[in-house]
């Protein structure tokens, strides 16, 4: 039996809901899942999140290997143990964090500075794969190279070869039982490029994939169209996880292609400025005009924020720089997003995907107008 | 019947147990008070402060006259309903935060300049109620002069004496019936000051007596001095509160006194720098023998923070400076502070209190060697 399976409930064109099964319990995709980049997601708490109703969350191996270190978070029960979340999780390898920082790179791994010490690391794919065994999520993801858009296509095909062998090497390094290996679909916005990679590492046998390098300023026409291709190389019967992708039309386009998965650092981001996500549009709560608003973030919304505080009170917060008010909107803005995904799922075993992306659309458009 | 009353349900010597009853409902003392600067208190929510136990809060009416204003937030339901707490609410009058400010003080009140934007504001003591009014607390202080120690006598006494002055045209101003009064004791660490001003603050029929002027630098000596004679010339059946006390030892030397209601940052300050508050001494988590403590902050607390995170985990959160760990660090030490204010209270009922207090200290003094 491999330690994470998935299988489609419902389906509605393309798009797919599903069950994500770990050995920490199931999740319904399609699925969000909040960053808690250093084992803890900014400005909130782990009950927080189970009230906000988060299944899975993801946590940076990066960040993690190098504060506090991969071994002391496996003597202290692991990632789980640690942070105190017995749901599931899953880690990225580190390679986006690490390309970010404009690393050596060779056939044998990548050297890079710690951006705590100053110290040069160097990483390979099955260091990569040791570090996430001993940090024990449920998912762990080969350690791909990411390359920035636009690239001269002679680049995006070298690195997507690259991580194309880095993938089996990830492969043949992981032996953890209650854990699973994605691998990594690159390739640009090339899209034979992409269908290449979909297809080999398809073909390595992962138990899901990620689609990497996308969300990093292309066009949304550019995205889906490399979605699409990726989608159409990958086995319907394992998860398909679209790596940093968080905002409302992404999220919507990406769903109705049969994307399964999502992370993304924008909804807590935005909130530590003052930013709300709202079905009616999103706003910045820092403006006069909330200055004496006694209603929520979002009459709609059941969240705790939007349950006991008015948009007047968070304003003032937000103005005198009060560290629950980073808290409060984080909450606002991750139940924005959960409920987004959820109610896609909704509407895909409604058969009615469509009409709810309609809705959504329209009515952030005439709010926000 | 006055707007808030206070009976004594239990008495161990000078000590005492009571109720003190208001219109947002009733109020087991000694209590004490959470400090909410800014209509907030910093870092946790007001859930928080109900899971911990926290039956009344303070707010501070010189912060809140600036930002974001005390007609706004009349508008908005007054601070109760501002801030979504429904419990009782004192505010201080701005006294002590404008006197360490250095204003202009004359007879009719003082002039300061605003920490938010530099512009000159001027109080008098009818506008300091007036701004109370507005507020809605529960119980609002009358504006004092607030004199720094060591002091000359005379400085002492002539501001005690406008103190005084102050008072008796707070008291004519002041006509909201669900709101009390509380007048203020000064008068230095000079006993016959100290005792002039509790007498005459006294006769002038308040709801209840803060006693200003003290944890300023003073020895704890002069300090539980400055108490007894204070408390010797209020009556027995108002409540006292000491302004700005809130370490174990001064708790539980006022406690013995005889006093009934505190207030502090300290328990929420020290939090946001890593210092943990502990039956067994306090301690800082950020230390290099807690790297990997799987053990709560305290094993007998039960807050939030203790059930559910390792000292490993906090110290982590405090060395990245995560939000999160300067919310669960004041949870706990919110917790330890009202757990040991309770548990004197149930010493006090149970005719024990001495025992109490040194075993308290004796633990905290075994923990700390």
């Amino acid at each position: 039996m491999p330690a994470v399976t998935w299988n489609s409930t419902a389906t509605d064109g393309k798009a797919r809901t599903g069950w994500l099964r770990t050995s920490h319990g199931r999740v319904q995709t399609p699925a969000f899942m909040p960053v808690g980049t250093r084992a803890a997601v900014k400005a909130v708490d782990t009950d927080d999140l189970i009230a906000v109703g988060a299944e899975i969350i993801l946590s940076n191996t990066y960040h993690l290997m190098l504060r506090p270190g991969a071994d002391l978070i496996a003597d202290l029960g692991g990632l789980h143990g640690f942070m105190g979340w017995d749901r599931p999780i899953l880690t990225d390898s580190g390679g986006f964090q690490i390309f970010s920082l404009t690393p050596k790179v060779d056939e044998q791994g990548a050297t890079f500075k710690s951006i705590y010490d100053g110290s040069k690391i160097h990483l390979t794919p099955e260091e990569a794969v040791g570090v996430q065994q001993r940090l024990g999520p449920d998912i762990a993801m080969v350690l791909d190279v990411c390359v920035g858009l636009p690239s001269p296509r002679e680049l995006v095909e070298t690195e997507m070869r690259r991580t194309l062998r880095w993938a089996e090497r990830s492969l043949g390094e992981h032996t953890r039982e209650d854990q699973a290996l994605f691998g990594i679909v690159q390739g640009g916005i090339d899209d034979d490029l992409r269908a290449e990679s979909a297809r080999e590492t398809a073909a390595l046998g992962f138990a899901g994939f990620g689609v990497g390098g996308l969300s990093v300023g292309e066009s949304a026409e550019d995205r889906n169209r490399s979605l699409d291709t990726a989608f159409a190389e990958l086995p319907d019967d394992k998860p398909r996880y679209v790596m940093g992708l968080g905002d409302t039309d992404g999220l919507l386009d990406a769903i109705a292609r049969g994307a399964d998965m999502f992370d993304c650092v924008i909804p807590t981001r935005l909130a530590r400025h003052g930013k709300a996500l709202s079905a009616t549009g999103d706003f910045n709560i820092n403006q006069v005009r909330y200055e004496a608003d006694d209603g929520p973030v979002d009459p709609d919304c059941g969240c705790h924020t939007c349950a006991n505080h008015s948009k007047a009170y968070l304003r003032h917060l937000i103005r005198m720089n009060e560290l629950s008010a980073h808290r409060l909107l984080s909450i606002h803005n991750l139940q924005y997003t959960l409920d987004l995904v959820s109610l896609a799922g909704d509407a895909i075993a409604q058969g009615r995907l469509d009409v709810f992306i309609s809705d959504v659309r329209g009515k952030r458009q005439d709010g926000s107008s």
